[in-house]
């Protein structure tokens, strides 16, 4: 026990065993607990898809972490060639015709974690970021194969495009007009990614093979 | 690009630019976009809470990282003490008056991710795995602090005890039967988590005190 029971006191609203019944607590988080939940309430600020799939956590995150895997697996991130040597990539996001993406992945093999820090339109400020992290199936689920989680959170320049001079054309639609669609569209993505990687597994297909520049 | 589009064009149901249009994309992620969602299919299979925490993202990793802070964070986990010198603790989770809760910390200070492998009864099997990550709040919101995120997945124990005779008595309620109130119960303790954290920061007290033995 630490020193601070005394402190721990005068934070107003803390619930904790010393000062509330677990009846009181269990009841609270019953009525907590609904039926259903509005959209915004689940998805407004944080969108955090899962998904289990049938291939070992060490090639999911191998797959994940090289960055030609979004041209198969995204619906509409294609061509990727480096820009320089410090990782940055530039694409196209075929969301729209003349759309340039710029990503970058930083990637961590102990923790299986795999973020994607991307932009349209610039490659100087890369805001967009989806976190991913791999978690061998057979500790959370007990059984072979990985759970993939994906999370992207609600930055501020999804409702404003902070720089609209660098777009391609005034009236090419602005990612953040769909971030309400974010769950769907990146389950969309997660299946095709479940797909592949299941297809290869199964078929004994090289998990991440070859690409041809 | 790879050297896989014959390969893609063999595994039904991917949804690529290559066979399918944006429009069709987009139609088919409005449609899946519910102005509610059935408790079942958000926290059913998984459950991640998220919350914005007004303190710096290395101390909110610290604290998570130290096995004492659920002693003031949680409801009821309560009395931890070190069973070996692997990292094992065993303390007391008051959700019962006689259940002894087992829980080892393995974290990643470069990714931030922060796992809690823990148990009811027995330390053997740290079954009951809660996976923490946190992130700089500059990077994915545009603002100081950090954004905290705890992932439980349904593992099958929660549905069935796996060593029931390690129970300190035939009626005391399993684990698993809170599972439908999981993220209600969770945001109790993310809520102190952030209370306590904002407190501390805010009036310059150690974000981990010292621990009394």
């Amino acid at each position: 026990m630490r020193v601070s029971d005394e402190e721990l006191a005068e934070i107003p609203g803390l619930a904790r065993c010393e000062t509330r019944s677990m009846a009181e607590i269990v009841e609270q988080a019953k009525k907590a607990t609904k039926d259903s939940y509005p959209h915004e309430e689940v998805y407004g600020d944080f969108c955090t898809l899962h998904t289990y799939i049938d291939c070992p956590p060490r090639d999911v995150f191998d797959y994940l972490a090289d960055v030609h895997s979004q041209e198969e697996y995204t619906f509409s991130v294609r061509g990727l060639q480096p820009v320089d040597d410090t990782g940055l990539h530039v694409g196209w996001d075929r969301v729209d015709e003349m759309t340039r993406i710029f990503l970058r992945i930083e990637s961590n093999p102990d923790a299986m974690t795999i973020d994607y820090h991307a932009a349209w339109d610039q490659g100087e400020d890369l805001w967009m970021i989806y976190l991913f992290r791999v978690l061998p199936a057979e500790l959370v689920l007990k059984k072979p194969g990985s759970v993939v989680m994906m999370t992207n959170c609600h930055h501020p320049y999804y409702a404003e495009n902070p720089y609209p001079e660098k777009s391609p054309g005034p009236d090419r639609v602005w990612v953040g007009e769909l971030w309400r669609y974010f769950n769907a569209g990146h389950r969309i993505e997660m299946d095709n990614t479940k797909a592949i990687l299941e297809h290869r597994h199964r078929n004994g297909i090289p998990i991440v093979p070859g690409v041809v520049r």
